[in-house]
């Protein structure tokens, strides 16, 4: 957290606090917006949730470690909700399993928007007032929880939709730009003593720290990341009949999947088209490859002659660069062609970069301390770090020092890959 | 079919099926009526299907098997449907796999509304002309068609709101009669060569036929259905704890499943109750035991010193008795204790009863010709037949001859048992 | 039991009884000693058991029903063996878990012969002394006992060596007659009142009584089992893809199997093979098919425009013939094709006949008394009757009215059919 | 691999060779020499291998890699032993599913001690020529890869014998030496610019190449492997029953596999008793506890408010400490408590450390080239590294570099941990 140092000073924090607040609230709706109440209801994998849970989650962080603790009186919307809505968190109770958020066609969406509505208010009342520091943390740290839900609603619904044959869209495309396709180029990078993590005043997660010196040799990145039409050459190649190029935990999913493409690929009369948030449509051998594995990312890198970089080669070939780039406010909901330009082109946004690093915790990692110490340190192991965002993060969201994670088999993200080698 | 001597003879028989058909159609909204779009698209276990997909394929029944076939120049809604609201007819084309119909957010509940209406004014269209007897034939099993997936409507609705902890009701409570309890006794059959199966003017299922004589010692059957205080005993008895009332495979569902009393059925403070479509309360000891697997109702007639009756016993007592009792229109949605009064009480309606009979087909059996062949007989195996409808049956749907089978440890239908015995 | 009448009549019953016990004792050894230790040992799937299991659990039958009870200071072998060498008998005590006797590596293949000779001891000490008529039951089922383990044992040594790419055989195979092949013809039985199961003197299982009539339709079957060459027609005219002929659970067991042709059958080069007991051999189209499922033969029945007989059908049909035919003792171990002649041919032996009717209990079936209550009764549902026996069945153990009894998808018995059909 | 010079030399080195050769041979049987062959037949579940398959699949690797490329005229035992020993190598062709290999009754144990026989006579064929280094590297890769085997023979037949109520012994215990307990106590290292991995001319993996600096801050470790005394403080304090201290995956698997006690702890009457390759016996509070997955390694040593080291941690700690510890060869086959003394003790031997590192490739990670390329690299995801071998490991095998790997569930190897806290 900034420090804040006077109360003329703490007034405006608190105020823009809000304002992101209310501005973070408000894109949760817009990204439900078009999807029915029978669209926001229904789970169509264990992993992934309805979106009228996420909106109701969301909510329920807030109550729970913001109004409940803080607000003088307030009084929970329901005390069901404590159980209907908590996630994963075992020190706050017992929950509705994981695989069952979709058996919740009560309570029903109006009810949960509803229940937004109140804890919107509440969070105002909370907000004029004079917070603690702990309390600011609290509800920054909700911001981001919630702007981290707005990505797997997009992901989530978009499943659920390509599992029903009418390959219904959640919104309209709109036009895409065209761009002479970027050529693969590779940049070194001389590595040596790097520091990587997050340390300074803005907000961070707890596996973003503590910041501390890694060494690496010198490595080199591709320009931007990998594309359709690259990944159609392994594929023509015989990439997933090839043993040779995959890990075997991988082949044996391969094997077990069936897996001949990317998810969300179909080949239809010898052409190759794809399914998008905005329906279904021919493939785009210029826009970068996503919904992969970390397996087929990794076996693409193997076929490639090339690798996956490590982590932390991803950050430290960014450094301090702007986090710019294509991300959900843009509204077009899939990663698009590289545009042209020297240097590491979309550092962040488009598709995350599956990494070649286990997410491990880093020395002296602690979690955050209190109610969110479940946040991130217990799913510290069978997990690949991404790093970078992608077209469904919002923007702001995330930074160089960033790590996201899913398990090697998870394709449902908007994750792909930007190859590295040694030099 | 009954036989159709003369033009106005047909005429009135195609108006009282017009009105029939108007009628059942109705009732299908109504049994819907009190449910969210919500409720009715999700899918609580692959046994069960949203009320969206009952509305929907109990429509697309009429417009695949009469409409299209019959009605010169009918346009299909939709050509998807056709792929999503077919049930299990291989001939008729691929088809939504079953445990994946709670995924349908889309076609929407208003558009699976429209779609009833379309085909409705067909309906209408058709039946304003001149039938053949086939297609009247037709149109009757798509009218006991829907019949059945009213019963299981209500059947899969409850199941969905039993894993909510909101545990919603379907509907309120009317005031349930009060009479004093009735003591079992024991009605004594003489057997000897009987009549069973279908045979005559009115409709049947191909699964009922041929009628044909069988030979059935002397035996007795109880006066009424088993009440839930008559299975408390079992229970206190440790009934789910003692192998020697179950068959193997029972027994092993039983562990594996970890069940110690009926589906929906809870123990709260020493006090039991029981979970209905207008939602939670305390058990009646009274009222007849139902949501029992096969397995659970043979372990309790062992435990009871008693059998269950086979299917041609429970249909040579019934013999020709008038097929009156608690059914669907009645409203209440739940068993209810038996009234005083002599001889077999509740022959039908209030709760299924499970027999000792397998579902094997009779000597003679032919499945319906046509598209409607693979209705009944293709199940004819690792199935147990039940008898005499429920309070989810719609009146006039069931009679002496009919058989319902569910697999034995199926428990999500009102299913209840009448003890046999040897005299 | 035979009423026994006298003391020198008793005196020669026991005699007899006496050489029986060591016959069958015998012939398990004989079957076993083609076999190493190695091979009696292994599990190669749940249903099966290792050789090793099946003698000593045929032996602690022995011990446990008779001289544990009956024999004066008869000191068990082992007390462990009472929870090793249990199969499913829960008044008998906790037991090791079916799928887990193949990890009794101890005790060795020598301690169980061993075993298997302290408790022959013991029976003729037992079998030395004046018996009552329960004990002589006891030790007679103990008998008929074993000998339906002795097929078990071939049948699971016979999958064990299938899953083996070195193909074992479990012994060399003799010279096959050759003879013209029978035409498939039809034989008509009248039908009407037929007494069926098991009255009289000679032993018989308690699933074969009582004794009562039942009332058949005229039919026809088959004068002999369908053969390998009349199923490769059905497989040519693609009969496992066509879902119209199969039911329901049998389509889904089909598609989720990857079922082609009846287990142990190979295509080679485009010639199919068969793995017997005598190791891999090209398949001889006159044989009777075997190592069918009830699914398939059910589906094959129907493919040929007829059906599987009815238990009672086949009962009454073979009426009171005598029980010769093709029995393990004649050392062939593999179904042989039909001799010329009129009539049933190839009524017992050869292969298993599926029946269209589900093993349900007869009505006033009474199991057992005594510990051996388990034996038949708790198996009554979700199998399918067969009837007959098989070349690997001991001579003298099948008559008209035996049961056998298996799920509808098993396959590794000796499982075939004879076809019915309405005359 | 050391760099050979002259001819004497490389003679001088090529009968080293030879006599390890043979060293390593000798004790793979000596270990199975308490064995019979149906202990050495049976496969207790999917990760274990039977022991005969251990004999020929390390004898398969000898004459694949170095006798079919490299003697002239040598003639495989048998084409079909490629197929059943192979364990996972893709590129050599097709294999015995890994879960069957418990079906491999044939060929028996004589046949497999036969080929061990050929090929060790082969061996010495090769190794009595003038071998080119690249073979050297081949057969010494083939010694190690023995001796890796030879500790899964134990552990593997160790969960065999555990599975079965008779817990038969490998052996017969030897006396333990008893000596006072050692008291924990911390360590500190200063940590700093700290090379890793393998460098010089003795045998390495590929995995622990190449040798690089890696950054660490300063940690204290504990002077000795967690004592099972410690380790049931744990138990006693809930810890099987309180999430706080587990990782989210580790959680859900003590809740499916209702995990209570360390693998092969079984509480009867209130005391603790453990299986090992001697039978079962009482705990010994002081030796090291071991059999713990690492997800019980890394919740106790939350529960003790300490963490597990980092594998460089634990290597930079290490540094170039003989290899000396309690291994195979000292016949004692369990963890014994350390023996009073200062600095870190235990370091190699007795149980293997969990540690908190993911198993991913080092910085310029090079498969073994050729055959072996498969060897390690195709297995670095999903797994965490352990170090320092165990009381089952070969001496001279381990090293300060050596990496072993398992996923976080497993717990059938001699797995232990050793605390680590910041300083």
């Amino acid at each position: 957290m900034r420090a804040v140092t006077s109360p003329a000073d703490a007034a405006q924090y608190t105020a823009a606090l809000a304002a992101r607040y209310h501005e973070v609230r408000a894109l949760s709706l817009a990204l439900a917006e078009p999807l029915s109440a029978e669209d926001q209801c229904v789970q169509s994998m264990p992993d992934a949730s309805p979106t009228k849970w996420h909106l109701a989650h969301t909510t329920w962080f807030f109550e729970t470690l913001a109004l409940r603790a803080s607000l003088p009186g307030y009084r929970p919307f329901s005390e069901a909700f404590a159980y209907l809505f908590n996630s994963y968190y075992e020190s706050l109770g017992a929950r509705q399993a994981r695989p069952e958020r979709g058996l919740l066609t009560r309570p029903p969406l109006s009810e949960v928007l509803q229940y937004r509505a109140q804890v919107d208010e509440a969070m105002d009342a909370l907000l004029a007032t004079s917070i603690p520091v702990e309390l600011a943390a609290t509800i920054e740290l909700g911001i981001q929880h919630e702007q981290q839900h707005q990505e797997l609603i997009l992901t989530d619904v978009k499943h659920l939709f390509s599992r029903n044959v009418l390959l219904p869209a959640h919104s309209a495309a709109s036009q895409r730009p065209r761009t002479a396709p970027v050529a693969l180029a590779w940049i070194e990078f001389e590595g040596g003593r790097c520091e990587v993590g997050h340390a300074g005043a803005g907000f961070a997660f707890d596996n973003e720290c503590p910041r501390h010196a890694v060494l690496l040799p010198p490595f080199c990145l591709a320009n931007r990341p990998t594309t359709c039409g690259e990944y159609l050459a392994f594929i023509a190649d015989d990439g997933y009949r090839r043993p040779e190029f995959w890990l075997s935990d991988a082949w044996a999913t391969v094997q077990a999947q069936g897996w001949r493409a990317p998810l969300y690929w179909r080949e239809i009369d010898a052409e190759w088209h794809i399914f998008t948030l905005h329906g279904e449509r021919l493939l785009d051998a210029d826009e970068p490859v996503c919904h992969l594995s970390f397996y087929e990312a990794a076996a693409f890198a193997n076929w490639a002659g090339a690798r996956l970089p490590t982590e932390f080669e991803w950050e430290a070939a960014i450094g301090s660069a702007a986090c710019d780039g294509h991300f959900i406010e843009a509204g077009r909901l899939h990663p698009e062609a590289a545009h042209p330009g020297t240097g590491l082109l979309q550092r962040f946004g488009d598709v995350w970069a599956w990494t070649r690093s286990s997410y491990d915790p880093y020395p002296g990692f602690r979690p955050f301390s209190g109610r969110a110490s479940e946040y991130n340190g217990k799913f510290m192991v069978g997990q690949l770090v991404l790093r970078g965002g992608s077209c469904a993060t919002p923007a702001g969201h995330v930074r160089a020092s960033y790590r996201n994670f899913f398990p090697p088999a998870a394709r449902w993200q908007f994750s792909g890959l930007r190859l590295a080698r040694e030099c």
